[in-house]
């Protein structure tokens, strides 16, 4: 099997793995329970609390653990959710799209220092686009915002990012930052939303009022752990993956445009863009890509076209026609994201597989 | 260690531990993902939909996988939040308590029927009580609002019933149901609501369209299956471990009030109330609750004084309140409570214990 569809979610750690099945053992109490059992396991979420701040380089902020950032999107989202007072782009992530319907769309991170108006009160930007890896210039942008309306806040999307390109802006700009356990080696269930800390916010959960207060729900110690030592080894090993990550997308952008004429990748060639090393997304003219991946499945090949969460989309994707795809080549898409542990070996291996495919398929190119 | 805290947590049933741990390892794709990887564990996540309907024998209803019971409150609740519009009682779950705030509060089930009119819009029921097992009289309440009131929606909270009480009602009568997972031997991080088929609901979490449009996430697999094999090991079990908790229950009512006579069950001796087995609610007179836990904790015998959700709170405990309690006495209440996994000789080592220490203490109780 050759699995490149990391971006949508990645195989576990195996430290976090191993760490969360003995804590699902052990760790059984309710953290919220006042007796030394509890407090011990609240103890160790405070913790992880503490530690996954300092992993992020997070001063000045808060964190509170979720089910998923879809959750994080819309704890932050819901805060704010009268028509016309939140920015964000068609090309954001559908929990960040949907969220916000009815609220004014842009095209392109770079339209949001213009449209912005007194009547704003919050910005979402998504650090690394789903789709085609790109970068948001977080820098600039949030720098511009807060230059012209300081008052606008700011929510970062990082669930492609974490601990795949480096966080190379002030993070002070930012008012939130979510994450996602399930794309960087730790379970799906939990995730994480940092708030700085003057950030007022309602919660979405309410109840006993844990985490802060922000979110209730009994909180499942044993994931928020293992998504703690995915997180540390992610940033241990950061230089080696990233490095990883780049010569395998390298080499299948180098050798995949060698195979056929209608091959390209309309991103990586725009020189104002900055691309992360995990994603990669590839135009195939002539075929659809759902033939092509019908194909390299049967080859025990995985690969997508879009994010997970819009693959219940067909023909038109709101956020391939936010990052400027004409609505007529939707179908002509395909996303390879590469993972912590891909190799060398798959991609050239990946490689091998696809010239074969282009021998069976080439007939039905038009 | 004696764990009498069952109520707040309890420990994993062992055959939905290791599937949990072989799934987290096994099914890292995406189940959203369209390739057969995603399909493969989303036709998983359906079959665990129809399953845990056919456990729970509900027709006609559809079910939705939350990250936990409090969140199947909150979907259901905020479907419907303008005051006045929703009655639930001071008793219920703070899930609830805290997400109605501001609507009509009542003291006991019993005056539902009364208080509701042409204006409500959703009636909150709890089959059983947290904090003293009380079961609820669903099937005399719930058709005595539907005779009167047909449009008016029951949303019933089985968070502490699923598999300690039978389920003696026509499901019918209600539109939808909690449970909690870690309550059952399932992990955190996971429960389920079920939804009456004709039932309109709007998301909470809003994305990428998961869990039939009402739940947006990448749903974990893993998760979902886990809690379902301790459901249905739970549904197996029903008869074995509800006599067993009966039996410890009894054995554990029968020999404190023979150790103090300040020791009382105030809800036990009230011909009215049918309780669960779980559950044991405990009035100490004159010594605070909290000196008991604290002498128990130091003999590893963990119980508590009231629900984990709940223990922010000191002295005044509306829950206590709300099943007639009077406040000055909500500090001598105990909560003892049972699970699949208690034992008698547990039960045995309990009350030796509980003996050892009012030999301890007793000069304290006034």
């Amino acid at each position: 099997m050759i699995y490149f569809d990391h971006a949508a979610s990645t195989p576990m750690d195996d430290g976090a793995l191993q760490l969360l099945c003995t804590n699902l053992k052990n760790d059984f109490a309710n953290p919220a329970a006042k007796h030394k059992l509890g407090l011990s396991l609240n103890k160790k979420i405070d913790s992880a609390r503490a530690q996954i701040l300092e992993i992020f380089g997070l001063k000045n902020f808060d964190v509170i653990f979720t089910s998923s950032a879809t959750e994080a999107n819309n704890t932050v989202i819901k805060n704010y959710s009268s028509k016309d007072k939140i920015l964000f782009s068609l090309s954001d992530h559908p929990s960040v799209t949907a969220t916000c319907e009815g609220s004014y769309s842009l095209k392109s991170n770079e339209d949001f220092i213009e449209k912005i108006n007194e009547e704003t009160e919050l910005v979402v930007l998504t650090l690394v686009n789903a789709q085609n890896g790109q970068i948001c210039k977080v820098q600039e942008i949030a720098q511009a915002i807060k230059d012209k309306h300081p008052k606008i806040k700011i929510h970062l999307d990082a669930a492609q990012a974490a601990f795949k390109i480096k966080f190379d802006f002030d993070t002070n700009l930012i008012d939130s930052i979510c994450i996602a356990s399930h794309k960087i080696g730790g379970p799906k269930g939990i995730s994480a939303l940092f708030i700085k800390k003057n950030l007022k916010l309602k919660p979405l959960l309410c109840g006993g009022g844990h985490e802060l207060g922000l979110r209730s729900s009994t909180p499942s110690s044993p994931l928020i752990e293992s998504m703690l030592l995915a997180c540390f080894n992610a940033k241990n090993n950061f230089d080696k993956n990233y490095n990883n990550a780049l010569i395998i997308k390298n080499f299948i952008k180098t050798e995949l445009i060698k195979l056929h004429k209608n091959i390209s990748f309309p991103f990586e060639e725009d020189s104002h863009l900055s691309l992360s090393p995990y994603i990669l997304c590839m135009q195939f003219l002539g075929i659809s890509s759902d033939i092509i991946l019908r194909h390299l499945e049967m080859k025990d090949i995985y690969i997508s076209s879009t994010t997970a969460c819009s693959s219940k989309m067909s023909g038109y994707n709101p956020i391939l026609e936010g990052l400027g795809i004409s609505e007529s080549r939707h179908k002509n898409i395909l996303r390879i994201s590469f993972g912590f542990v891909s190799t060398k070996q798959e991609a050239e291996e990946f490689i091998g597989q696809f010239k074969q495919l282009l021998k069976e398929i080439s007939f039905l190119v038009k």
